[in-house]
This record gives structure tokens, sequence and C-alpha cells, in this order.
């Protein structure tokens, strides 16, 4: 019998927020994978570090530091091997996803690699999209609105496109955009409705408005949400 | 002291996703409130019903019939007096919500008319919107595409803007009108491309292409997802 590949949603940071499914199954799981950087911790293993029972076979996905933004193929071409070899020999692997697997999740590149010869199952999480409009007490979107995710690292042109349709609107990856989105917002006249969040439930959480946030100390972890005029921020 | 009043997410229908989080206070606080229809069964207390202790005081918050859409103001307006009575009166209370309460839930609206007089805490919960693409299999977006949620009740000429768009598209709140929709992205050649849910990871889950759906039984709680063409459905 070949084992099961789970993509488990961990939720957005504050460890309560597992699902009781992804709990279950991260701590019966004999594997372990998760993304981690070349030197140091994983963050999604640091969400779920005190849920562990130990003794678990562990597979740290490590990125060299100088893939910043796009997928490293060959790092996810050896993990994809390396993982399928416990599949074959009958051992479950549960990969740790940060919020949801299938939301803009580095998941979906193993995925890609391993679902057509694997059985895989994936858990959806509590997605930082969602985690973001709790922290900050405002909704994402209600009745007939429309809502658009948008990637910070978009160019200018398509970035602007977005903003000015009248959704709501979710940017992601803001990291070192910062600036450049603050400014184009602000130049729209947007900057009021909007507010940034960064580490959305967890311990280090900021939530500012856009001009007292430090442009060149935004993490790839952060979100700015852009509310429809009618809406109050609470 | 005043009481809390929790807007709890409780995922998209499979009892076990639930988050640990929501889990503790939903055992916890003295009073339950929930969604319901004017005769029978809440959608939101039927997927928690079996995690329940026994002995907390339930106040559902019945919506007539002929109110279908839109929220009904005289229903939120007199809910939102029974449950200032209980969180004046130091009592705790957790609105169950189906999902998560500021994706497009109706918890919104209570969160309207308390939020200024209330202490209010939302507990985020896994949205439909990553339920149904874990079900399906299917990466909702990945890299720097952009995902747009489009409610199905909007007029054809904005559907079409949005799903002409590119972008990654989950239609929500299907329903009655899934016959419109599915001409729509058949004209547009998107047919394929799309695929429909209905009540994911709930026990009655259907997943089917467009052309194999009963336009005449679709519910409300349904959706389609629909994909850049770059990426293969699974």
């Amino acid at each position: 019998m070949s084992g099961t590949l789970y993509g488990l949603g961990v939720g957005p940071g504050d460890p309560e927020l597992i699902t009781v499914k992804a709990l279950r199954l991260l701590r019966s799981a004999p594997v372990l994978a998760y993304p981690a950087p070349e030197t140091g911790d994983s963050l999604a293993r640091s969400i779920v570090a005190d849920l562990l029972p130990g003794g678990q076979e562990e597979v740290p996905i490590r990125f060299p530091l100088k893939v910043e933004r796009f997928p490293a193929q060959e790092v996810y071409d050896r993990a994809a091997i390396i993982l399928g070899r416990h599949l074959d020999a009958g051992r479950d692997v549960a990969v740790l996803c940060e919020g949801d697997p299938f939301f803009y999740g580095s998941f979906i590149f193993l995925f890609a690699r391993m679902a057509e010869a694997h059985t895989v199952e994936v858990v959806p999480g509590v997605s930082s999209l969602t985690a973001c409009a709790a922290m900050l007490e405002a909704p994402l979107a209600t009745r007939n609105e429309v809502l658009t995710v948008v990637p910070g690292p978009l160019g200018d042109p398509e970035l602007k496109t977005h903003l000015s349709s009248g959704s709501s609107i979710a940017i992601i990856k803001v990291g070192r955009h910062f600036r450049r989105i603050r400014d184009l917002l602000q130049d729209l006249g947007l900057g009021e409705r909007a507010r940034y969040v960064e580490h959305a439930t967890m311990a280090s959480q900021k939530i500012l408005p856009l001009d007292r946030v430090d442009p060149d100390g935004v993490p790839y972890f952060s979100m700015i949400l852009v509310r429809d005029p009618m809406v109050r921020w609470a």
C-alpha cells in the first residue's frame, strides 16, 4: 500500500487556528515535510512546533537564499523524489503549508509534480486573506461586492487597473514592493481606505495605516486591504 | 463586566474543518446564536451539532422564507438587541458562521450593528473558497495570478467583464443564477475550464462539469471555479 501525500493548511500563524483535521493528520503522519530557508527555522513548522508529538521523521525543503520570489524548480524536483520514496514505502507524508495549501501556496509546485503518480489529499486551512480581515476587524466583502486578490509584484499598469475597479482589494506578497504600492494607492486617492497588516495572528503582528509603515521593513508575509468606500473601518 | 461577541467561523461543512480556537470558544460560550430558516434546522448549527457539550442557551436568528437574497434589516436589528442584552449581563455570545465570518458572511450585518457598543472578536475560519479548491484538487491561484471572487447575482455585463479578465475566478452564490452563468461561460469559451461544486466538504458534496449540472437544483451554497488555461485540472 502506498502512502498518501497530505497538503496540510496549518493556518495563518496562531497555532490555535489550525483545523481539528489538520491537527489529527499532523500528529499521526510518520513523515513531515515543510519549506524552510537555507539555514534556520521553517515558518510553517514553527506554527505547529508545540503541537508535535515527537518521533516523526522530518524533511525540510530548503530554498537557497538567492531564490526569493519564484519557485526553484530543482528544489521541488528533488523534494518530489524524496517524498515519493516515502510514499512508495507506504509512509504517509504531511506537508505543512502556511495558511491554505492552494491559496498561493508553495505546495502547488509539489502537487503539480506528484498528483499524477501518488494519492494526494489537500486539507484546506484558514488563509491569510480571512485572517487579515479578522485582525483588521473589517469585512472582506459582502452582498454582491467583488473581491480581487492582487499580487504586489505585478507591474504598475496592471495594479492600477485592479485598484481602480471599485472592487474590494487584497494586495498580497507586498514585501519590497510596498513603497510603489503605497504611492500608487495615494495617487488614486485610496490611501485612506487602505490598511496594512503584517504577520496576521502571530505574536509579531502589526496593523498600520500606510503612512506609518517603514517601507524598508516590510516582510513577504504582509497584506494591504482596500475597502469599498461605503464600508466603515471598525 | 460585559460579555464578548464572538463571530466564529465554523468552516465549510466538514465538522473536522473547524479550528481548535473556534471549537474551544464554541464549547465554552454560555450563549450560542446562529442564522436559521423560518422553520427547521440551521446549517451553521448542524455543522457543529456533534461538538456541543449541551446546556448552552441557544438563540436562532430566524429569517422569514420570503427573504431570500438580501439581509432582512429587521431580523438583524432584533437579533442585535437580544444578543446585546446577553452581553450587557456579562454573558459571552458565540455566533456560528458557515465558512469565515467576514467572507460574505451574514455575521457582517450583526457586526455592523454591534461593534461600536460591544467587544467583538472575529475568529477566522476555513472559507468555502479554499474548501472548494481543495475538493476540486485544483489550486486557486499561484505566483502572480490575480484571483477574483464574483457573486453570481451580478448582471451579465459585469459578470462578463470579470470572466474575460484572464484572472482565476470563483463565482459564488450561484443558486438560481446557474443557467445564465453557464451560458455566459460557454459563450466566452470558458466552459471547459470551469468546474461546479456544491456543499463542499459536506456529505452531500457534488462536483460536476457545467453541462452535467441540473440548473433547477442548484443551491445557494454552490460555486464555480474558472482557472487560467495554463493550469491543468487534476
